[in-house]
């Protein structure tokens, strides 16, 4: 049965054989987690059967502190710990999304990219948190940077790695590894938030109502364990910015594709991507397990201190994010298989000739071509 | 055939009789919309018959300009516009969301409140967008204040719909509506953020893993139109507080009951309800549709200008606040089911006796003493 | 607005354009039902937009008797009746199911009708049911007969509807029409079968587990008012005939196609389609409604006499030919959607090549010839 | 880790403490089948405790014959052979179905007996097949006769599982075994059906338009292998009843509770239970796999002559008894819960008290006694 290693902070490139092993740095809790994966069903020789693929990680969760909510949910818990609230529980969703991340490159090109963008108050220069500075002065709004797009369109799985903080840019990364370090020593934490891009989406994905591909996607996200927010595209920094600033005009790009001169749309429009490349952000609380000691209530609500024994991860950002990869993965996969099927559901029928112009997608320029040389 | 008249920007107090009309301020286009909501099926008496609620409203989507993003998913698109694109779509939502606010209140007790937080770069003073000042100083970090607090504790919908804002904090409004305004005199728009809180939720909503309680609210109003991002409890801020300070810890509060002190988690841990306030804030971009000439380009990329004819709201997010009400609601009355159910279904089972205490949710105060009587 | 008319018991041949008129016979009660089907969403210039298609009939279910079992489920019902459990519900399937039909005759060529097989004991006479002779004696057993077969493959929408009673075996339906009568004039009812073959299948749909086709199949047509029985293929009768003789042969069709030379299987095997001739039939019980006094209890238990006033259809069963169609229509149509969407997912994947030849599906006749000539 | 040895063919009294084994009789191959099955999660001392219960067989699929209509369907199929079209995919349903019926027990007191009913043309005499012998003769109509309900009211699985068959009729069962030591014999198969009774279901349980519970029963009856027809209450046979005759009088029975005096309907009424015993019967053809040679066609067309190498049950049908048992259990069980989650969350609101007696349950004997003590 072939199996492969596919840590919850890990990623790997291939859902048949994953050969790359997570790169623990000293900013995290060093882990002996074989995370091997058996494939139960559904592959052989390296190709899927149509039938479900069965994974089976061989570890169990770490015993740790009970959930208050959980007890409060179901009555009983398990007597071993947080059982599925443990962000061991990622695992599952990392070795899924691989299987999707592998689909959407061969079948479509698309590539996706999370990095680490803060850290506590440290973040990427070029892409800042909102400041109020004068309410009343629309001018000095600063505009998505071209460092910030830029860094969108190129940035690659291997820059990230190649820092222990996930953050592909250098002089940004060494000051969050300052900040982890001295959550550390402090026995405290602290938090983070995660950029994510897209590329290669085709135009179409999403569905118009309670299903927008934004939606989906922060469902995704925040059912991460410890997520706190969601953005797409400009974000919350998009609603102090006027329309007039906004609006993303159209242009013809240079290979003659119709898109967007800016993308503060993060390449969403009415809840259906329009070929831009996709971009969020997703923020992650300071962990809640730390050693210091924390003044509480036990169950019937006598007060106490708890401090909790054992290491601790003073920031799971770096960590998460192959979790962020592999749900993004999951998301864009369905809305992708939603959508060619409908679109080939449509090529089935006899083409429409009976609508005005108004009503129907023009054709594009290579369909065009193919049309006259007929 | 009853009918009531829930425009789209309309609260209501009752969804068999409801009362109030739609207070159009001059913030906002003044629009004749009679949206009467006739109750096809499901409702006899003011009494729902257990039978699904079929609403139909008497209006159809303004002729609007029609999205990019529709032709390329559907290939067609509607004569008359943005269709469902249109915000116009959410009066289903509205109308939905009044039903299941109504059980929510007789049957639990819950109550929803929203109200706008801010106006482009005005915000609310006591719950501040986070500031950059010192990435290495964690003491100036200012808490969850007691005046926003205080303000989920209490905030009326009578004090939202008083002001034409619906921000409920005076000197604030009236710095909004000077906002609102300087965007329709220069023919731009502006967007906003919405917070909204919902009390007395019952602790153990919320699924554990894919479908966390915060994960379904994003969902939920990250379909709303406009949106851009969502936060719940610290949310982003959240990110740059250590965890020793970020954690709530657990106290019992003066009704018995078991709490948190603080409420930085936003009433939700580990994806569950824990029984205290849940608020959250969403984030509206500023409207795309703008009366100023605009550079763009035609459907085969043309350059062109665009100039959108007729009045345009300069900012919709005061007409959105019921909108999150009714989502809001759409997603706790969903959880509450199902946890009723779960709990509904294992309290039919003999109790349990064969669990070590440990493992056992401990007999709440009231539950001792009537055990203790028998 | 377009509309159109499809009582429950009305062919029609065309989603956007109905044209037929339901032809009432003698044998069933004249109604006076201007089915006006309103299109409120979702089609433009007789052309779906991709949108959910809203359709609305304006008529209201008769007044009718109250259903002990809706009390007991929901503890209150409809003041005027039966509601949703009046058969008038089935108009939302057959207008529905029309879409349906209309797609899959237009992309796929498929083809389904229906026909009366029996009612009480009058059959078709070469599809007869199961009759116990010899239980040791398996050679008596009569096989799939050349005339039912044929029936199967040549039956015509027009020949059903030829008849009053929908069975398009004349001897036969005249021996209906008699019984039928007999049922009206003694203040009765019967029963009677329904037999739907679906005809141009493509080899592949079906789930392979739970949602086997003909699992979901069944599920539809016991979804239909006064359904108590379904069977697929050789059905009950199957179960008596050894698998010597109940197996199917795989033979090479005429047109180069791999096939079956008899068809016990009723085109489908191990859940999912081969190409071969749907074919499953229905029993419809006799209606519960009758004239003539019947001892019952009331909903205190006091015993009673109950007799329905009003005319009532002695046998509903032609009038139930087009909702069996309906039906069969809108399970045929999901799972050629589910089987499109897949098949179109694995076609944008390279081409694979590290398989054995024994687990790849050999290329068609037409693939070789096309391989060849690159 | 808890195992347990549910074979398909294996009855079980306790999801966490099965002590029962399989009974292999020489009617059906002799396996060396060890179904473990490990309970991989959501179980602690015997206790559910609300999250996901995992079950893992440590068995893998029989090499068998591959399926035609699989290899249509994904174009790939497992080395293997027929994977999850192999019978041995039931042990799951059943393994799952157990924890179903042990709630259904303790919850509710639900009982859920199934047994072979007939093998080939050897029928439990009184519940024959319908005999057609002279159409327009009504009279000569037998009933649902005593012995039939008598057994439906008192079949216990001990009784069933005394007979090698499942056929709790002695004689019957007698006969049955010759009938499939002759199939045995000329290295043929033979198919049979089988009869299950649920006693103890409350009313209200189904959906009443495309959910009826009737319908759920068919989809998971059918989803079962080698199923060829469903039959609730008189089935086909009601067809051929006229309504007078067919219809249920209500009665009091003699516990107070409201009943049917008859049960034609088995136990269902307009998709809904009416608290009857539900009964149904399930068509099973004859095994496809047989030892002797048949003319068949090979995937390219070529005739040729398939002879079974192994050993091959020649009925499967005595197998199958604990598989629709299981299935029953899912359906009912899915029921239930959603039946009480509707019960629960009307319970929780103010009493009805504007609607007319006609439209609202009459209290129950027991409920007016306790309303007049207060």
């Amino acid at each position: 049965m072939p199996t492969w290693s596919p840590s919850s902070g890990t990623r790997y490139s291939s859902a048949a054989q994953p050969k790359e092993t997570w790169r623990a740095s000293n900013l995290t809790t060093p882990r002996d987690e074989k995370d091997l994966v058996q494939l139960q069903s559904g592959i052989e020789h390296d190709i899927t059967l149509g039938t479900p693929i069965g994974l089976l990680t061989d570890l169990y969760p770490r015993p740790s502190h009970a959930d208050w909510t959980y007890l409060e949910k179901y009555g009983v818990k398990a007597s071993s710990g947080g059982g599925r609230s443990s962000a061991r529980e990622t695992i599952g969703r990392v070795a899924a999304g691989a299987i999707a991340e592998k689909y959407l490159k061969l079948a479509h090109g698309i590539e996706i990219v999370a990095f680490v963008s803060s850290v506590g108050k440290v973040h990427l220069p070029f892409a800042p948190a909102s400041q109020v500075v004068d309410e009343d002065d629309d001018t000095i709004e600063d505009p998505l940077s071209p460092e910030f797009c830029e860094l969108l369109r190129t940035v690659t799985r291997e820059q990230v790695d190649g820092q222990a903080t996930r953050c592909p840019h250098l002089e940004t990364s060494e000051r969050m590894i300052k900040r982890i370090i001295r959550a550390k020593e402090s026995l405290d934490s602290i938090g983070g938030t995660i950029t994510c891009v897209v590329r290669g989406v085709p135009a179409g994905l999403g569905e118009p109502v309670f299903d927008k591909l934004e939606a989906k996607l922060a469902h995704a996200m925040l059912s991460i364990p410890a997520t706190k927010g969601f953005e797409i595209g400009s974000g919350f920094r998009g609603t102090q910015v006027p329309g007039s600033k906004h609006n993303d005009p159209f242009v013809k790009h240079e290979d003659g594709s119709m898109g967007t001169k800016t993308n503060w749309s993060g390449g969403i429009q009415g809840g259906i991507s329009n070929g831009e490349n996709i971009y969020f952000r997703v923020g992650f609380k300071s962990p809640a397990t730390i050693s210091q000691a924390q003044q509480t209530a036990q169950y019937d609500g006598t007060p106490g201190t708890l401090a909790a024994r054992g290491r601790h991860d003073p920031c799971v950002v770096p960590r998460a994010v192959p979790i962020v990869e592999a749900m993004a993965s999951l998301v864009i996969m369905d809305q992708l298989l939603l959508q060619n099927a409908r679109k080939t559901a449509a090529s089935l029928l006899p083409p429409i000739t009976t609508l005005p112009p108004t009503m129907v997608k023009p054709p594009s320029e290579s369909q065009k071509g193919k049309e006259s040389q007929q």
